[in-house]
């Protein structure tokens, strides 16, 4: 079946989750928006583009930070309203330097900061 | 620092989304929506519960299928909007009775389904 970018479910300011994951690893680097153009940027180009909500623009991920997401599998969920990307990342994939967002952990009724950001 | 429900950042509806991976083998097998007090219910018992957006009610994963999802480790991103949950998931995460709801593959401008449905 060929794939439409308009066949996704966006939610009412047009936007999808996107999830990338490390495609060798597996580790899960971060979840960000995609509207129906960056989902077409993203596959035409092979860098994963999302929209910012807070610039409300484009975000060609690593464009200015150089922590570039080459797109490696692109998925899409039963519901079509949420996508899976694994993703190349160099660098951290977090803008707090660390290479995944998802440092926190909630423990004991507690959190705890798992892991530090990168250096240089 | 102790961790509260409250001083997560939820969308307009109150919900914030949260993506469930395998604790052994890595692979993300759904993405699902909570509100402050199904937060609070999954670190209270250590059964992932979900806000279901169809039905406005809890949703404890697996209480009526028996596809539980037992929690083992719980995340919070940087911008404290998305929840990663690292889990233990009995049978198939995807109500089409597949391991993972992301069984769909966009490759070359085509859609292409990579998982079976699980037997029995």
């Amino acid at each position: 079946m060929p794939f439409d970018p308009a066949s996704l479910s966006y939610d009412a300011r047009g936007l999808i989750p996107a999830i990338a994951q490390d495609a060798g690893t597996g580790e899960v680097l971060m979840m960000a928006w995609m509207n129906a153009e960056a989902v077409a940027r993203t596959l035409e180009t092979g860098r994963v583009t999302y929209w910012s909500r807070s610039r409300q623009a484009f975000w060609i991920k690593g464009e200015t930070s150089g922590h570039v997401q080459t797109l490696v599998e692109f998925r899409v969920d039963c519901d079509r309203d949420c996508l899976l990307l694994k993703v190349e990342q160099i660098g951290p994939a977090c803008h707090t330097n660390r290479r995944s967002c998802f440092y926190t952990l909630v423990e004991d009724g507690a959190e705890r900061v798992t892991m530090a950001p990168e250096v240089g």
